[in-house]
């Protein structure tokens, strides 16, 4: 399925159920809204599968890495080495990704999108590497126009060839990749028209004047590169990273497909954002898994008109915010096929 | 098993292990730190379980229903006889509570503390019913002593004889008690000192005038009665609710046997709080499950020095917050039991 074909099969959330889903949910033997946000979870997953007693079977997560050149200036507190090294530990399952999605039935794949290194061939890693790591952005742009269409589209494959056959209910999208906060921060900024240290963080934990060089960084990055805010391939392009662009094409095919996704923290969101750029559409099929720890995400989910399902402080990435969000998903989504009625239940109430 | 047996049973939390338990969680393959909450959840699993490999196996959870006099002032905004009604719903499995236990795999029973109804015996209810509800405390003491105390044991034998013999790594407690939240809110104001209309909120949806009703009725009754803030006894019998005693029963029970408890929101909070007046070292094997939407939740949690693991917008009770939250600790457990250490993975790190 072309690129073209699955931004054409995008459209605004059908909200001509939403009615009856809410009245279906406030005679719910529950005073109203006093499951708070499992109650809007329900009812969004009512119009996004078009019918009142929404299911989550099946959840399926995708991992996507890759390197990045601005890592070499310094703006993580991890050496590049560690990308592949992590990868290698997704594919032995000793990551906290790997627990979790143990714990909540999810099934896990792990996507080669732009790794600096040679993966010997082997059964759970997808390999799409578009090229080892993007170049640095403080230097040059970080992709070409053709690296970064071939990359978005790589994270559509990915949703079409290796998901879609699973037959999945709900979708989440994780990341590894060093330097990758610095390229989703960029981005965030760009997008957002915020000021870059409004919405850049600390990563997986730097110091003050590392945090500092991070922010003048992307401001020299934007002011070379002057990214266009409504072209998602230039954006990618110039400041991206291949597992962001990676993201934002799965997301895209996720939704074409009408399933909808949960978004793990900063740099997936980084990911939905230009999926977002491409088709502002895609909203309604998102939800985002948790608040990051990283400031940029909440003005990239409020672009989005987006509201966080769990708050625990994590700043891991890899997915593992949306693994448990997806517990929630699902659980909203038996209150609303599961509990009584009012009246089959016999219990008085004036609504 | 005797109150006193019980009580004398519980002590502070052991924390020889802790230093141990944190080298073993910063060694795992993420940045110190960076799983948030659940690396302190899991540390803490590891002090109450004494081992630096906490499991969570069996989860069980006791919903507690009884009567209140008080609903008679018409501080709700459902009728006393919804009480009866919703227990019959728990059990017929259509309540919310049966919904997310079924999900989480969470067994669930329910016990009448002292619902205003004649139940017929049946599998599923544990009948620990003292009195057809309490007295109006607007009027009259809720509870004599004896009553109270009764309550309060009853709830340590629901642990002892129901629960207890099936293992149990994690409990809960909920509740189902119109009126109760009036109850709650006097509790937590007399136990912390803070004014009614600070510590109370507005039950399952009451409007301005009722809620300013509701405040004048638990300045009155504190007026009236002057429970002893430092007498769990003297607190339950003057403005008691008698699921409240069983909860705070229950409570101290599980930490007498070294099995930690997840809390609901401000009713179970409020249990707490009496459990934490017989013994303030019960707060270290607490878990409190989420933020209710009830604002005197938040006072009787900071008394407690606990930090909500969920915030959803629930205001349901039932123990809907504790079950979803049970789920995210025994993640937590399986993050500090199966994730790699950066040795075991080869990842490069520099802590």
């Amino acid at each position: 399925m072309p690129m073209d074909e699955i931004l054409a099969s995008i459209f605004p959330l059908d909200r001509s159920l939403e009615k009856e889903a809410r009245y279906r949910m406030d005679h719910k033997t529950k005073p109203p809204g006093s499951l708070g946000l499992l109650e809007e979870i329900a009812i969004r997953m009512c119009l996004i599968q078009k019918r009142t007693d929404p299911v989550v079977r099946n959840k399926a997560l995708a991992v996507f890495a890759a390197d990045h050149g601005i890592a070499r200036e310094g703006v993580s507190a991890f050496p590049a080495e560690v990308t592949p090294q992590m990868v290698l530990n997704f594919l032995a399952g000793g990551a906290a990704i790997n627990v979790l999605c143990r714990h909540e039935g999810i099934s896990l794949r792990v996507v080669d999108m732009g790794v600096d290194y040679d993966f010997s061939p082997q059964s759970g890693l997808i390999d799409k590497k578009i090229r080892k790591g993007t170049r640095n952005f403080l230097q040059e742009e970080a992709l070409t126009a053709d690296e970064a269409k071939a990359a978005l589209e790589a994270g559509m494959e990915v949703f079409m060839e290796n998901i879609l056959p699973g037959a999945p209910d709900l979708t989440a999208v994780g990341e590894m990749g060093i330097g990758n906060t610095t390229s989703a921060s960029a981005i965030i900024a760009a997008v957002t028209g915020k000021d870059p240290c409004v919405v850049t963080g600390r990563g997986t934990g730097i110091d003050e004047a590392r945090w500092k060089h991070k922010v003048d960084l992307i401001e020299k990055a934007l002011a070379r590169h002057h990214p266009n805010p409504a072209d998602g391939i230039d954006l990618l392009g110039k400041i991206g990273g291949l597992e962001i662009a990676g993201m934002a094409g799965f997301i895209l095919a996720s939704a074409s497909q009408g399933i909808p996704v949960v978004l793990d923290g900063l740099i997936a969101t980084a990911g939905a954002l230009i999926a977002w750029v491409f088709r502002p559409a895609i909203e309604g099929y998102l939800f985002a898994g948790h608040y990051s720890v990283e400031q940029g995400q909440k003005h990239a989910l409020a672009q989005m008109r987006l509201t966080p399902i769990l708050d625990l402080g994590l700043r891991l990435g890899e997915g593992t915010g949306a693994a448990l969000a997806m517990n929630i998903v699902d659980a909203s989504c038996k209150v609303m096929c599961e509990m009584a009625s009012f009246e089959k239940a016999g219990v008085t109430h004036h609504i």
